[in-house]
């Protein structure tokens, strides 16, 4: 039974997983709002689906909802936090000290998430022990101890690109470790990471085209 | 003729668009290491894609790929660039001076592409006159008159939740605006307005999904 409900999981499809967020953001909202249920009509409303969508993504995951009665949005929230793999503390360390960097190591909103900064690393020398976002920095040539002394789950990249090889070759002697990377390049993940390529350049090329189209249209 | 083609051009699915931008990066990539020409073989090693995939995804712009000869790499460059909008200079404003702005004003990957700031802005009089990314900063007060005043293709919001509301009140009043949103909820575009919201926070969330299932898989 395990099995098969682990290998039914990882059936998924993509562009369910990326709507998964999203719903854990809203229910999120309408919880901290001390919303205590929400129909699928009024969710679809809000987050701008079909109710029927609704209904068809979050079955993948089991029943939440009840006939005449909605969604339980504590439940609903917690539930999908469970799929997500938000309910446990990741540990994550912070590879680049720029401004990136520390816009993402003082964001509140990963930490109350679980997402907690254990340690801060970057490779110009001058600056090991400056303290940034309460860490002390670390030099990177110290990254390879570190990672054998201590749990980490996920490394976050804010480097430039040329720093990228090196560091994925340091990471992947551990196994399960995932790499949140703003380089602006993909990273291959190597067996046992996982890659979450994040890539700014390309949500400013949508922007752009949407906002093209949407001229062409009221052009018409 | 154009008619036509404008309203074909509206309906190419939100899953191709989303990922022209990345076609767009491996194609500058190849470009800048002077590769003449690629076959769709090549490029959908490269990509993690199928050939048939790239094939099917870059017909519905034109005919770009000759038999036996494959991709010119700069004609399907510039060509894509075309498409996504980025061929001309978009104009942009920062709204919210703190670290992630400034992460963003100082990244040289959106001046190479043609998108150039051109004011910043901040709700703190204090900060009003700091030197921030070579732009002087300005008070919020002062924005609805450089909207005014100034052409400005694209908001960029770097600013907490709390103060979404009221700028995108003043920024709807021009027609033909892009709002790219930093601040951790969904803009609804207003007439005239084009919104593309970055959640960092789904991204990660997105990760710690990966992450947990690939390590479910590893203990199978």
């Amino acid at each position: 039974m395990e099995e098969r409900k682990r290998s039914d999981e990882r059936k998924i499809s993509k562009a369910v997983i990326r709507r998964l967020p999203r719903y854990y953001r809203f229910l999120s909202e309408l919880y901290e709002r001390e919303t205590e249920r929400i129909s699928s009509k009024e969710l679809s409303r809000l987050m701008g689906l079909t109710a029927s969508q609704i209904r068809q993504d979050l079955n993948n995951f089991g029943e939440f909802g009840l006939q005449g009665y909605g969604y339980n949005v504590a439940y609903l929230k917690d539930e999908i936090g469970k799929v997500l793999g938000i309910n446990k503390v990741h540990r994550m360390i912070l590879i680049g000290a720029g401004n990136l960097g520390q816009a993402i190591v003082k964001y509140g909103g990963f930490t109350n998430k679980g997402f907690i900064f254990t340690a801060v690393f970057d490779y110009n020398p001058n600056r090991t022990g400056e303290i940034f976002g309460s860490h002390p920095i670390r030099h990177l040539d110290t990254l390879a101890q570190y990672l054998e002394e201590n749990p980490v789950d996920v490394v976050v990249l804010t480097v430039p690109k040329r720093a990228v090889a090196d560091i994925v070759k340091i990471a992947s002697r551990r196994r399960n470790i995932g790499i949140w990377n703003f380089a602006s390049m993909d990273i291959k993940p190597e067996p046992g990471m996982t890659v979450e390529n994040v890539h700014l350049s390309d949500s400013l090329m949508r922007l752009s085209y949407n906002l093209k189209t949407d001229r062409e249209m009221q052009r018409d």
